[in-house]
């Protein structure tokens, strides 16, 4: 989203040596990238130091660099003519607990070269990431769990240079974004206390990495950039996310919004930037009720209900026969039985207004989404009380959580001139959904935007900008974190966004229930 | 010759952590090191990264930190307890072209533990550094000569080790002070272009190597710090010798010289420095008569002529029978001969004065400074004309150098506050034999100052004292190389420099021929 890059590739002409002018090889290099880069620090790698004296006499003094920079030192870690013309790359990384996502990018241009996702092979160890931890303290755990993502990224770099007609050793530059307990389990990194009082973790800012020293199968002087965390609880996904979405560089305030089983909030603009995160329910990614899943084929992404009719109109993933639903379509589905009546303003079904839809077993209430007999399973796909309850706290720990920081910063949610919404999640939700069960505030609908894959679009700017890399840290020392109290103030505002859509509907006048 | 040092060693106390100081574990101690330090830019290497969260719980948050600086960046290179009390070394090396000195000293209090030195195992493949820079053309050569100066190196700190009872990897930190040849060869860097015009060494300011990248047994992230040079003629062991003699902090005009067959001058004070480089040949390290060798048992170091009775009074290294003579010994008999009247003014064996010591072989004469009988070697030492004249020359080119960087900076050596003498012709040297043959200016004798292996002590300061570090570039930006142009007005100063002790005797009112 920057318009004007630097690139980690640059190419040099330097003016041969001379009688008058007898610097050496490599401070004559040197020298000229630290004009050109405008900085005092420049080093070589020690094996472009080894060949720096042939190569430059056998390219005429016409050379191409690559580049690399942390803590104000560039470092120049490979060197090829100009003229030879092979492709550099670099790789992009969305390290996801669940997910990963690779992009190849040209370091040269900046083109995405091809693209990749994989499930991440810890899910094996175990699905959450708690699991994962626990499993480092057992003797050789937290080697498996990192030789596991080292493992499924070289099996998908493979298949990405392949694809991309690169080898592997042309990937110069790889940047990692991820949760914090995903980048010190790429890392190697001991992540016990993370997860203990006071919850710390070995490290912040990881800067680079020598790609060797991780086992990643890149060039063999290749970097690897992981992006700082704040904390234990908000990673560098979330930092890159802001980088991507250039929250950081607006004069106006905006928000950007991470929702997941916790939802990261950073709010602020060019001068400041406020963070927080809170555990805001797994019911937002689908994975309350038994037919919650992520999202993919015959997965429910959308549903619409005719308030009149009360016909269900729903949409899956791929138009496959349905067989669960994702967290934006469950967020739609109690939308729209709110809209037309099905539930009231406490999230309780309504027998009534259900139609035939509504079942009871063992006492508790339910509403049948999909009859067995349409569904891809052959089984009814069913909403139960007990979800919508949950779904109801997790709409309301979202909407406190974006109370509390809003009124943190002494503003309200309409000053927000933008509405982040990162990931999956924000490309899938309607907000017109979010905001009609009271999830999300009621704004002008184009204030709302989907930021994509924010984690793996700030990882892919850090390597076709250098300008980017400065920026994270920038952005890292300007972030204030917010630790969220959950005091009185909050219990309160807690329990009047457990209303759909809230309490107070003059903050929601958008929202409009049919009227029967 | 510091009185305040900042060790690489340092003592860390960490606040530990808490709910309301929740920074990572690595970001703790780079915090706590920026302040201490008073430097933004602190990393860990991964080593250290990947123990530290389990390190730090062992001690309390009390710990031991090795550290190393490179442009600008200080790093953490190995940590313990602070309980642990291991001793903590380093290395510091003289890396001579036919000579290696090697000395041990304590990271913490700087107090030497050890020393040894050896020949430089490179003289197997040539005594003279033009050979071995050949050699590299050969297949395989800039390897060999690399080998072997390495597994010298690594044979010795084993030595080293055993003497003082400490292990390989207690050694942390190497300083190595050489000229650009030889540094290049022990960097494995190619030193092909510095003997061909331009004259380009590979690289300036090595800055810092890993110790396994150039095979150097001692900690396996242990830091080789390789002084810089100014080119192919001005190495690091000139600036090891600045930094040393303190020349670049003093408030009055000083001049640092170093004697063997290139003669290396450095001028200045606190705010400048001019240096230069010339030939002043073989003569002055003993190199030209068949008698010359290095300093060594047996070899004549000292010689007295009583000009009335021409009895020669000889000493020699260890008192053992004469066996040949180095360089300090042959101005001493130059000279004793001079006042004695035994060679005239134009440098020629005056045979009338010689008594029978004078004889003649194929129409040129010489002189017998031990007969046979009495040398270790049952063979007469002589010294011939040709000799003579070899001595002449070096020593007027010597003097001329002196003169023309006076000069050059508008003074005259009468200005100079201090001589330093560098190196083991520093040593042996007498300064009134050096004036008497006019090599020298005629300085009053307590400006003289020898000052042992200053490149040896150049290399410890580096490993006692931070601060001495960070000198070292600032001496090499400050450091103006003058080009030697051998013009006429040089020309003219060399013919004037030629007689003994010059064309102009009133320059050196001292010395007093015996008048018979």
């Amino acid at each position: 989203m920057q318009s004007t890059h630097k690139r980690w590739v640059i190419d040099v002409t330097l003016t041969p040596p001379s009688l008058g002018d007898n610097t050496g090889d490599a401070d004559r290099l040197v020298g000229h990238l630290r004009k050109q880069l405008d900085s005092p620090n420049v080093a070589l790698d020690r094996a472009v130091l080894l060949s720096l004296p042939s190569l430059l006499r056998e390219n005429h003094y016409r050379v191409r660099c690559v580049l690399c920079k942390d803590l104000g030192t560039w470092e120049v870690i490979a060197l090829t003519g100009q003229a030879e013309d092979v492709p550099m790359a670099g790789l992009a990384v969305d390290l996801g607990t669940s997910r990963v996502v690779l992009r190849m990018v040209s370091l040269e241009d900046g083109q995405t070269l091809a693209e990749t996702a994989f499930d991440n092979p810890q899910l094996s160890v175990g699905a959450d990431i708690l699991t994962r931890i626990h499993h480092t303290d057992t003797t050789g755990g937290l080697a498996h769990l990192q030789e596991l993502i080292i493992a499924g990224l070289n099996r998908h770099i493979i298949s990405l240079c392949r694809h991309a007609d690169i080898g592997q050793q042309q990937i110069f530059l790889t940047a990692v974004a991820g949760n914090t307990a995903m980048t010190h389990l790429f890392l190697g990194l001991n992540p016990h206390w993370m997860i203990r009082e006071p919850y710390i973790p070995a490290v912040n800012r990881p800067g680079l990495t020598r790609a060797p020293d991780l086992g990643l199968e890149i060039h063999p002087r290749g970097r690897v950039l992981v992006f700082p965390n704040i904390g234990s609880y908000f990673g560098g996904d979330l930092i890159a996310g802001i980088l991507y979405s250039d929250l950081h560089r607006r004069e106006d305030t905006a928000i950007l919004v991470d929702v997941g089983t916790n939802a990261e909030v950073v709010l602020g603009n060019q001068n400041w930037l406020m963070a927080c995160a809170g555990a805001a329910g797994p019911a937002l990614e689908g994975g309350v009720t038994k037919m919650g899943m992520m999202a993919g084929p015959g997965v429910i992404d959308r549903i619409d209900i005719n308030p009149e009719t009360r016909l269900f109109q729903i949409h899956t993933i791929d138009d496959q026969e349905p067989i669960g639903i994702c967290g934006s379509g469950l967020i739609d589905l109690a939308a729209q039985m709110f809209l037309a009546g099905m539930i009231d303003m406490r999230g309780r079904l309504v027998p009534g207004q259900c139609d035939g839809r509504y079942k009871e077993k063992d006492g508790m209430g339910y509403l049948v989404v999909i009859p067995g007999d349409q569904s891809g399973s052959g089984m009814d796909l069913t909403i139960g009380q007990a979800d919508l309850d949950s779904l109801t706290r997790s709409k309301a720990a979202m909407f406190t959580i974006l109370e509390t920081i809003t009124t943190t910063v002494g503003m309200t949610m309409e000053d927000l001139s933008a509405f982040y919404v990162a990931g999956t999640f924000g490309s899938f939700i309607r907000p017109t959904s979010a905001i009609s069960i009271g999830m999300l505030p009621d704004l002008e609908i184009d204030r709302y935007q989907p930021l994509g894959n924010s984690s793996l679009g700030g990882a892919t700017l850090a390597l076709t900008s250098t300008a980017a890399v400065d920026e994270i840290d920038t952005i890292r020392e300007r972030i204030t974190y917010m630790e969220l109290n959950v005091n009185q103030e909050f219990m309160n505002r807690f329990s009047a966004a457990k209303f759909f859509p809230h309490t107070d509907p003059s903050r929601f006048p958008s929202v409009k229930v049919w009227e029967t």
